[in-house]
C-alpha cells in the first residue's frame, strides 16, 4: 500500500484519541491533525490536562464510561480509536456502570486480574468486539517513535554500555510477571525495578536512596533503562519519555536514559534532546537482541 | 559426626559475630551462649546497637578494618566467624584502609562490582584465605530458622497461595540479577519489587502507593514474599523477618507474609506469631520446587 493510500485511508475517519495524563495525547493529536485528519479527545477526567484539552474537539469522559464512549464516537464518525496518556488502574468504585458495561462485567472481572498490560489489551479487546479499530499512537504519529542511536550529543561509555545490557536481561526476565517497563542499573548493581509506581517514582527512589546513603555508587555512573514487556501489544501502553524523564535522571545523578529503539514514544524529541544535553545526560536508542 | 561431637568441636574456639543492625545479631549470641560457647562481638560503627552490644564482649570496628579485624580475632581465640544483620554497602570513602587491606585492593575491587551477594561472598573469600571459619547464623543458632507451616493462628487462602507462587516464581527470575530478596504480590498483580531500599522500604512503598490510591487491590489482600536467591551463599546475608516487618506488613494492609522455610532467619519467633495474631496477618514457611 503506497503513502499516499494510507493518507487516504486514515482521512477516511475521524480518530477517537482517548486521553490520559501528560503531553504525549497533544503530540499525537497534533501529529494527526498534521496529516490532515479529523480528531475528537475523550477525555479521562482526572488524567487529562484540562486546560490543554480545550484545544482540540473534546468530550470529557470517566474511565469504563464505554456506553457513552461507543454513542459518541459513533456520532462523530470515528472508527479508528487510539489510548495515550498516563493513567492509574481504575478502581471498581470509580467506573460508571452503564448498561453495556454491566453486560461485559464477566469479561472486565478477568481484566482486573493481573497487571496493567492485561488490563489495557483486554480493554482494546472489548472496544475491537464492539467493531472499533485500536491503533497505537506510533502508527498515528511516526515521528515521535525514539530513533536508534543518541538523541543529543552524549553517548554511553563501556561502563554504561554493560549497564543497559543487564537492565535489558532484567527486564526481559521480568517480562511475564507484567511488572513496570523500566529498571535502574548503576555500574552492574540493580538500584530500583519499577512497580506500579511508574517510571518516575522509581527514579526519585534512586535519588532518595543516594541521599540516604544507602547506595553509594559514586555520582554519574548509572543508566534508566526503559522497554515494553516483551510479547506486549504495541498499541498500548508503549514506554514513553519526555522532559520529566530527564529531570528525575538528572536529581538521580545518572549517566542517562536507555529507551528501544522503535518502541519508545518520545512526546518532544527536540525539548528532549536540548533538556538530556542541558542536564548533561545520554538518552539512546537502543536494539534489544532478545526482542522480535 | 554426633551432635555431641558438633557440640564440643563449636566449644573449642571463641564465637566472632560481625554484627549489623537490628536484634538479629543478638539473638544468634545469645543462642552461642546457651550451648556454652564464649562469643566476641565486632560491633560495625554506624549499624550495631550501641546500647544492646554492652551486654557482650565486643569490639567497635569499621568496614573494611581487616587487620584489626584479624589480630583481635586472633588474640580472642577466634576461628569462627559469622556475619549477623543489617548493613548499608559501604563506600569506597568508608573504609579505613589497612596496611593487610591495601595488600587485597584488586580482589575488594572486584567485589565491589555488582550486588550484595557478590560483595559478601567475596568477604568471606578473603577471610577464609586468612585461615577463619565463615559459618552462617542458621549453623550456630538452628532455633532461629524458620520452620515449615504457619506461625501463628492464620493461613493463607487460595488467592493468597497463587499470589506466593507468583511472588516465588519472580524471586527465582530475578535471582541471577542479584537484586533483592522480597516481593509484594496482591491478586497476581506485583506491588513491590525490592531493591537495595530494603524489604522495609519496598512494603512502605506499598502502604503509601495504596494512600496516594495509585494501586487499587482492596485492603486485605497481598502477601509479602521473601527467598534467598538461588545458589546463594547460605552462610551470608539470608532473609530475615521480624515484628517490624509484621508492621510493614501491616500498614500495607497485606494479607500476610510468606518466606522460604529452612533459608529465613526469625529473630524472636514468639514475639513474632504474637505480632502476626495480633495484626491479623498470617506468617507462614513454604517449600519453594524451583529451589534446591
Amino acid at each position: 500500500m503506497s503513502d499516499s493510500v494510507t493518507m487516504a485511508a486514515k482521512a477516511e475517519s475521524t480518530l477517537a484519541i482517548v486521553c490520559g495524563g501528560g503531553s504525549l495525547p497533544f503530540a499525537v493529536a497534533d501529529a494527526a491533525v498534521r496529516q490532515g485528519r479529523r480528531v475528537v479527545l475523550f477525555a479521562l477526567r482526572g488524567f487529562a490536562d484540562p486546560q490543554r484539552v480545550t484545544a482540540y474537539p473534546h468530550h470529557w469522559a470517566r474511565m469504563g464510561e464505554f456506553n457513552r464512549f461507543m454513542s459518541i464516537a459513533t456520532e462523530e464518525g470515528c472508527r479508528d480509536v487510539v489510548f495515550v496518556g498516563s493513567v492509574t488502574r481504575p478502581s471498581w468504585w470509580q467506573l460508571r456502570f452503564d448498561l453495556r458495561l454491566l453486560r461485559l462485567i464477566p469479561d472486565i472481572v478477568r481484566l482486573f486480574r493481573g497487571g496493567d498490560d492485561r488490563l489495557l489489551s483486554g480493554m482494546a479487546g472489548l472496544l475491537e468486539q464492539q467493531g472499533f479499530h485500536v491503533l497505537g499512537p506510533q502508527e498515528i504519529a511516526p515521528e515521535l517513535v525514539m530513533p536508534d542511536g543518541p538523541i543529543g550529543t552524549r553517548v554511553p561509555n563501556d561502563r554504561d554500555r554493560a549497564d543497559i545490557a543487564r537492565g535489558l536481561a532484567l527486564l526481559a526476565a521480568n517480562s511475564p510477571f507484567d511488572i513496570g517497563q523500566a529498571v535502574v542499573v548503576a555500574d552492574n548493581q540493580v538500584l530500583a525495578v519499577e512497580g506500579p509506581e511508574g517510571t518516575d517514582q522509581a527514579v526519585a527512589r534512586v535519588a532518595e536512596l543516594r541521599r540516604s546513603g544507602r547506595i553509594r555508587t559514586p555520582s554519574g555512573i548509572g543508566v534508566l533503562v526503559k522497554a515494553p514487556k516483551i510479547g506486549q501489544d504495541h498499541r498500548l501502553d508503549l514506554p514513553s519519555i519526555g522532559p520529566q524523564t530527564i529531570e528525575g535522571a538528572a536529581a538521580a545523578q545518572l549517566a542517562g536514559i536507555a529507551v528501544v529503539t522503535g518502541s519508545t514514544i518520545v512526546a518532544e524529541p527536540e525539548r528532549l534532546a536540548a533538556a538530556a544535553d542541558k542536564a548533561g545526560l545520554f538518552v539512546i536508542g537502543v536494539t534489544d537482541g532478545t526482542r522480535r
